[in-house]
């Protein structure tokens, strides 16, 4: 039976840090604030909405929440982005994504001041990861990721790492910032022709292929460490499940994350950390 | 016998695509110019600049050097940069790198406009090449190579990519641009405990350790295709070596990069490809 890695103590790990940050920012009457802009109200961006909200106010971040119609042009969604940047008193942006399809996705990210990016979505935060130099904030998954790992105290020096999924979300952040802690990083997308082959090398399997349930036995090998970043509602099986096929790797692998409860759980405390941090560099 | 995958001919292709549009610029009034920012007189970077410098001459593209003292300080170093910003007749920079120790390689870097910069080493590019969005230049090197596969045919698509090194130079772009070609991608590096293990399931492999011959006969399957970026003057045998074991190697893989003439020879074109480029760009 495979070690469950929690996404819960690590979180607090994180959260603690980040309420001593909140008190020091206190002490210097600054309160960090994160403002969500939504487009729309899809089911999933109002659950995100939620969740981030609640570890905000136990943290004491303030949120603002800026709802756009879902029929919203480009030019308006610009001038509010541009506003934000240009809020002082707000110090992270969060903007929900994919934005509906008529809107310009990559113009609306670039628009965001980096200073403000706590998402990790602007080309220089990704140029920060992609380089290693700390530039910019950390897309929010991928990080989670890298928690875990270190919150559970396994070693990545030396491993091979499989990431199954090459997105600009998870998939290539993690990719480097696995490299980055000295594994040997392979990842596998839709154009590989035998992933489960080539996950089953894998010390560490990041699974973020966007597919539910797509990553089976087949694709673990016994002391395999796999952490799972998907979460879809599967609904022949009333519940909510991840990119593995949790029930069939389980009972094959080392240690495994659970869905829900697993990276989800981490991904909100990293982005009100980024807040912070935001706030803090503010102050220079 | 393994097929030499010689430099020559691709770089000839992409000249003739370069003259081309030196010849539409012409017509226009334009001359692509080309700025060497050069400190002290290394003997690779006067080479180098020899070499850059008589390909620009044969496809009628200007060059300025600017030779800076080896102990130029970093205020000068950054006033020069600035100025070659600001001079409309400048399209592309090339600074030879590493610096001298005294001076920040990091902040002289990020001072160059994005807009001219052709060697790809800016943030802005870096973040084009790991984003997959096209803006910036690509690292002339890690360009080469794709050239190479692209001019002899060789199919990436679904293919094992083995990339030996991890810098930023070569090693991450290229296998950026693996992937972005549908490979699928593993890098090695200093930490890796079996590179030659793992390069061994390469149908592409990528020698970019940046030690002379330390990739051996135990790296490369029959069909492997070897590409070699090294180049490094080997005293005991009196001649140019690669980061490849090529005597070694070449009998037992079905294709590879000769060193000297193999990405090399390909490298200055795709540099003065990207100065004629930045030229074109700035007429809109």
């Amino acid at each position: 039976m495979a070690q469950l890695l929690k996404g819960a103590p690590v979180a607090e790990a994180i959260d603690a840090r980040t309420a001593a940050d909140v008190a020091r920012l206190s002490q210097m009457g600054v309160t960090p604030k994160l403002a969500i802009l939504r487009v729309g109200d899809k089911d999933s961006d109002l659950s995100y909405e939620r969740g981030v909200s609640k570890r905000c106010a136990k943290l004491g971040v303030q949120v603002e929440v800026l709802a756009l119609p879902a029929d919203v042009q480009q030019d308006a969604l610009m001038r509010e982005i541009s506003a934000l940047n240009e809020d002082a008193t707000v110090h992270g942006v969060l903007m929900f994504r994919p934005l509906p399809r008529h809107l310009d996705q990559r113009a609306a990210d670039a628009a965001l001041a980096p200073a403000k990016d706590v998402d990790g979505i602007t080309a220089g935060s990704l140029a920060g990861v992609f380089m290693g130099t700390g530039e910019g904030y950390t897309p929010c998954t991928a990080q989670a990721c890298m928690e875990i790992l270190a919150h559970y105290g396994i070693e990545t020096v030396g491993k091979r790492a499989v990431v199954l999924g090459r997105s600009l979300v998870v998939g290539r952040p993690v990719a480097c910032l696995l490299m980055a802690a000295n594994a040997t990083v392979t990842i596998c997308h839709t154009k590989t022709p035998d992933p489960a082959v080539i996950a089953r090398e894998a010390d560490i399997l990041i699974c973020a292929t966007g597919r539910m349930e797509s990553v089976g036995a087949d694709y673990v090998a016994p002391d395999a460490v796999v952490l799972d970043v998907g979460i879809s509602w599967n609904a022949d099986k009333g519940k909510l499940c991840g990119d593995a096929d949790f029930d069939a790797i389980e009972p094959l692998c080392a240690a495994i994350t659970p869905v829900p409860g697993g990276v989800g759980a981490v991904t909100n405390s990293v982005l009100v950390s980024h807040v912070v941090q935001a706030a803090l560099a503010t102050l220079g």
